[in-house]
């Protein structure tokens, strides 16, 4: 019971948030793109990471390759399980945001509600959503997983566009138009909302430690 | 459809998890503590947080604070549920695992299948068992919630320690026994583990961007 150093510890008590903005030079956020199959979300995500991280900024993608498999793997396509897939999303992502990251999701994410219901667990501010807007034909002529083919040939039912409705956001923080930009364009785009909104450098709105 | 500029993007590609690793100046891991209740995990975990901040490392804690009422608010305390709670964190642990920072959790997780589970998610290495031993009468002497008080009264039923079991690690990385050591020494203990083990440096055995 002989305490050999006190002053190992970090003098400033426990670490919060705004500490960890500091140290990352950064806001913690979520930007959550929405938007059909095809549309370009996985893409947009991907290069905004790369930038990103070029610029020595924190984000960390959340995507069907490491959340369907994985935390919600034991969710279906029903109505509830769609719900829940994104409501937990959105939770993980608050978690992200918390530790003074930018997380980055791309999920298709079609009903206002759920969205809506992922916007009311963050702060003001911390949930920015993207519309990935591209016309269903463009889409569809990409179909990079053959996805839509299936969902025409009915092997895929209730499919986002096809057999299923898509919601379109009606006040996102920012539609993206990948059949009419370039991808630089896009990425520019977006880089230009955080830098012009602040998400560049540490929350200055919130007391220390919280 | 004009690209303006091409040297926007980070010029490695993809982002992986060495790259992360690699900007953190530290591998990305999972600090699993488990133990009764009243044992000093939650203690731990937040001084153990706070000496990794102030010395530049990224960790994260995931406690019954930020996830009961978030992730894991659908979930009661049935053994089916209990099971389920302890995955999904464990799942949001590899997540920030994969994101280069050091996940720390603090739940009870009383079960040694349900630790198993979360372990064998998990890359070797990646994963660290860390069991918080302080004798029960030391724990129930605590009692910082008067948990305790409620489950010898038979208010809460099924409590780990009096009414339900805890079954000790077997095979933990650590063992911290809190009732013999100074907080001091406690975390001495941890981070000499960490950095005699590698963990204050990106990981060495990954190809790149995996």
């Amino acid at each position: 019971m002989k305490p050999k150093s006190k002053n190992i510890f970090w003098e400033h008590g426990e670490v919060g948030r705004i500490d960890r903005e500091r140290t990352n030079g950064q806001r913690g956020a979520t930007i959550w793109f929405t938007g059909l199959s095809g549309s370009g979300k996985s893409t947009l995500a991907r290069q905004l990471e790369s930038v990103l991280f070029g610029r020595g900024f924190r984000s960390y993608i959340l995507d069907g390759d490491n959340v369907r498999h994985g935390l919600n793997r034991d969710l279906g396509f029903s109505p509830e399980d769609r719900t829940e897939n994104i409501r937990r999303i959105g939770e993980v992502a608050r978690l992200f945001t918390d530790a003074g990251t930018i997380a980055i999701t791309a999920f298709i994410s079609p009903y206002r509600a759920d969205r809506d219901m992922v916007r009311a667990l963050m702060r003001k501010g911390d949930f920015i959503e993207v519309f990935v807007d591209c016309a269903l034909e463009i889409c569809e002529s990409r179909d990079p997983k053959g996805l839509y083919k299936k969902a025409r040939a009915g092997t895929i039912p209730e499919f986002t566009g096809i057999s299923a409705p898509y919601e379109v956001p009606l006040s996102a923080e920012l539609v993206i138009r990948t059949d009419e930009m370039s991808p630089a364009e896009c990425i520019e785009r977006l880089l230009n909302y955080l830098e012009t909104n602040g998400y560049f450098s540490p929350t200055s709105d919130l007391p220390a430690s919280v």
